[in-house]
């Protein structure tokens, strides 16, 4: 039988050690082709690039592994692979390891889970995995054994049409970590603390920061769950509407 | 009574003719100040700017008017807007007219809608304004009424908790409109289709195209209420938890 095709890509960039570490995770499981910008896109969320062309590079390839680079954003990635870059279909996308928190509120600015939505919405298998310390130097040596629990489980079963994988791992040691928790995403948000400077010229400029602020109580979200040392599992779906209000609003 | 704060953004860049209308139509129903990006940020979804920093510039000030240009995109300019350009939190906030459709799929690779989202995260009524039609000069000669009519009840009522208004309008004249249709997000996708080309030194890059293609057949969807010669508003939250399968889902 042949092995499962796995797409690889991130947001941190193609040198992440989150990156690294998750390719070292899918050869294990699988054929593995990388497909990583060649610079940062932590924040840019499900950006795609239509004022500029693309240029995809192949820089490594080796028996059952390939290794690209673009100019793209992570969602980029994911359409230049499905459509350009590779031979046939990916049985799996996965995206990161992401260097900080995509739970709750983050997924909407993370290019790690858009990457991981954009597969989705093309009806393949998808999983996102975040580790939540934002450090380039962070310890990932604890996130291996359950990367690959979730993963195999993924390659054997598939996941409900439409739905793909948040999958958040707390910055603790392995024997610390009490399991894995399917939840939803909490209502928290992001306090905007804009640190104010002036440039040689007398400018005035902002560097975005703030403060993550978590009021949603219920025991059932992701915040919880890592807070209480569980790795978060959000099952995630592309539908923005507010099926709730649809009947009950009208403009006559 | 003071007149209600408006804040008016967009993605197509400050001088889109579609900025221009909307806050043509805005200053008649509040004080309005305008935070609009430099460049074209059309596809920047949810993009924050992390990486460099910001620098906003007063560019225009009149009696309950003042009009900002940004090196940032939509997400930045509403978090600027709120923690730091506007002296107190703004009533509404209001984006586009977008130059072409972000009905259905399109919401999640806008940074026209992705303004309107991060302004209903901050619990600020938020509506974005689109019009099917992605030419520079297109003619936004009808959709004045509708836009006041919609954004006057906003203005009057609120919004539900958590909820922000996806408003697309069909390319037909004035007389061809039926009427508003409250409705929920089709679920159609992008085809990519790359156009391979080589640059002058023999690399390959490509363009991103693609075809719409709505395999959503149902009678309630944005898409279908624009084929019908309606106007589309769709009531949009930012919660991407799929509900329907959180207590199916486990990993034991």
């Amino acid at each position: 039988m042949d092995k499962p095709l796995i797409l690889v890509t991130n947001d941190d960039g193609i040198n992440a050690p989150g990156l690294r570490k998750l390719i070292e995770i899918m050869r294990k499981l699988g054929d593995v082709v990388v497909i990583a910008s060649e610079l940062v896109m932590s924040g840019m969320a499900h950006a795609v690039t239509i004022q500029t062309p693309l240029m995809p590079r192949l820089i490594k390839e080796e028996e059952s592994y390939k290794e690209f680079i673009t100019n793209g954003t992570p969602t980029d990635n994911i359409k230049l692979g499905k459509h350009r870059l590779l031979d046939r279909s990916p049985d799996l996308v996965v995206s990161g390891i992401n260097h900080g928190s995509n739970a709750s509120i983050n997924i909407i600015y993370s290019g790690t889970m858009a990457a991981v939505l954009e597969a989705s919405i093309d009806g393949i298998p998808a999983i996102g995995f975040s580790l939540c310390d934002y450090m380039p130097d962070a310890d990932f040596s604890h996130v291996e054994g359950w990367i690959e629990k979730i993963t195999q489980k993924v390659l054997n079963e598939g996941l409900p049409e439409g739905v793909c994988l948040n999958v958040n791992i707390p910055r603790i040691s392995d024997e610390e970590i009490k399991g894995i928790k399917v939840c939803r995403q909490a209502e928290a948000r992001w306090v905007e603390e804009f640190e104010e400077r002036k440039d040689p010229y007398g400018r005035t400029y902002y560097w975005l920061g703030g403060r993550f602020v978590n009021g949603d109580k219920r025991n059932e979200t992701d915040e919880k769950a890592l807070a209480d040392n569980y790795i978060s599992v959000v099952p995630v779906q592309f539908d923005f509407t507010a099926h709730h209000v649809v009947d009950k609003m009208n403009f006559d």
